[in-house]
């Protein structure tokens, strides 16, 4: 039995809580609302994140974050991509045993351009951070919540960790593969809610399934385009962090990126859309990133391209699907060679 | 303007009329029944096969294998995979003058476990053999006969006629890629139909999103280590034809073999969704063909071997799906590296 920390009580945070309570080990969720963390304490639910779901008693929770990181072997970081600093710097100073730090947000902090690992190695202490790992993979937590079967990744520098956090997650229903490549892995989770929003939106239009696939095919290969750019292995996007997470991502009402999307194809204001969901849209700071990242790596990618300019410079989603229909290209070799010749380790 | 033969009367063969007629072609169907035909001829539609959609007047049919072939420039073979070798000996001798062949099916030929560009190289006169084209990509007909934006690929060992018939079919919703890669387009179109299956299969189960990522990401992986050692480019799989068709197949209600594959996972005989089906359900004798092929290149298939089992062994489909969970491997790179490896071209 391990005693893990849950930095956050989100649908996600809830969901993982549940496989590891259900594998023996002994959870603590940390959470800022009062009314939520006695709610998993008292009535062993989670409402607002994880509605009908019974969580194991093993799942305690507390908003005293002190409390909740005393003694711990594993700390997992389960807040959204924007509040991963701040949160970490208050933890830091509570750590009394070295633990190993996973996180399972996806993101890219706009103008840093960090990967998540890497913003959490500038907040750690020099002896954690080469533990630090990414759990990733095709998740909703919905589904993982009912236990239904579901495969991810565990990807980190340090083999060691990664197969410590495989060992602790891995069961039945939740299976665990590792990867050596953090970098593909982190880009890959990131990347994907871009997609995500990209297909909302030619759903919202009415485009249908051919349309979406086509959108999904050249998504993938402007991210895996990238992510070997930046040092990633290109099969990782081949993998479950890459294509795995972008179907499902891509193709299911639970995803929340999709939601947004949709709604934008719809003829909702972004501004609109974003308070109707109430949630964090990942994929919205992430698109401003990856164009970011674009530029600086001189990569081509239409579809980011063509969404950052409905997202922050008022194009209409009709001009931006336009752009991208009307691309010269027609052999597609091209593209994909360019995206994966030589780049193979 | 073209002349053009669509041999077939199904959906996607209307669908594809209605491109090339849309484009100001001249196209003649060829079918079997006079009542299908003379609704085409009179009414201008396909009720049975692609209903609510009007078809230009630039299309007409008749039931005169003959008369459909006189003096045409491209002849288009839209039957099922299994009436391919009949229908083309039925053909040849109308043959006028020389034409483009191309293929719209997707399948292998248990046994002799061609593709079907080899199928038709067998078939037909010497001097046309290495000009047939295979159109594929994501595409349901349906969609199609609705103008919906759709992205295919046009394959040949003549790089020359792939590009006459994308310059066929090219218009504003229908946009073609030119791929010379005709063996990883062929694998990639036909083996996805066995994907598609299992993943009717496991929503049949009620095992949900997460789990059909996890089986597409493992089924892209698997078709193409077969593809790659059968001389095709793995870049292929990872373009509209491989990742592209494989998704709309397995995530879309369009699909018959997600459908056929559905019922199997509620508990239906194979037999009885044959019958409901009342469609060719390509997958199941796909399924045959590419178990013959895993075993004569040595290659690792557990996801075409699990349904294999079902279809032809009477396996349960519970048993199956346990059988593909519980598989050992837990590095992820281990089977990726072992697909894509020192194979890209």
């Amino acid at each position: 039995m391990k005693k893990v920390t849950m930095l956050g009580a989100g649908s996600w945070g809830t969901a993982l809580a549940l496989v590891l309570a259900d594998n023996g080990h002994q959870v603590c969720m940390w959470g800022h609302r009062p009314e939520l963390i006695s709610q998993i304490n008292e009535r062993h639910e989670n409402k607002d994140y994880l509605p009908d779901v019974k969580l194991p008693e093993g799942i305690t929770g507390t908003t005293d974050l002190q409390e909740s990181l005393k003694d711990v072997d594993f700390i997992i970081v389960a807040v959204p991509t924007k509040a991963i600093r701040e949160v970490l710097s208050q933890a830091v100073p509570y750590i009394t045993k070295k633990a190993v730090f996973v996180h399972v947000s996806k993101g890219i902090e706009p103008d840093t351009l960090l990967r998540i690992s890497e913003i959490m190695e500038e907040e750690l202490p020099a002896d954690i951070r080469k533990d630090i790992v990414v759990l990733s993979g095709p998740s909703h937590a919905e589904e993982v919540g009912l236990r239904h079967p579901t495969t991810v990744t565990s990807s980190s520098k340090s083999i060691q960790s990664a197969e410590e956090v495989q060992d602790l997650f891995m069961n039945h229903n939740f299976r665990v593969y590792t990867n050596p490549d953090i970098i593909g892995v982190e880009i890959g989770g990131a990347l994907k809610n871009i997609i995500a929003l990209a297909a909302g939106i030619t759903d919202g239009l009415g485009y249908g399934d051919n349309a979406k696939a086509a959108l999904i095919t050249r998504g993938l290969a402007e991210i895996a385009r990238l992510g070997t750019k930046m040092g990633g292995n290109p099969l990782t996007f081949s993998g479950l962090a890459g294509v795995g997470d972008l179907i499902v991502t891509c193709t299911s009402v639970h995803s929340r990126n999709w939601r947004a999307g949709n709604m934008l194809g719809k003829g909702y204001k972004l501004e609109a859309v974003l308070e109707e969901m109430g949630m964090v849209v990942e994929g919205v700071r992430t698109t401003k990133a990856a164009y970011q990242l674009s530029e600086k790596y001189q990569v081509k990618m239409p579809i980011t391209e063509a969404l950052h300019q409905v997202l922050f410079n008022g194009q209409t989603v009709e001009t931006a699907v336009e752009s991208l229909m009307a691309r010269v290209k027609t052999h597609e070799m091209e593209d994909l060679v360019n995206t994966f010749e030589n780049q193979v380790k």
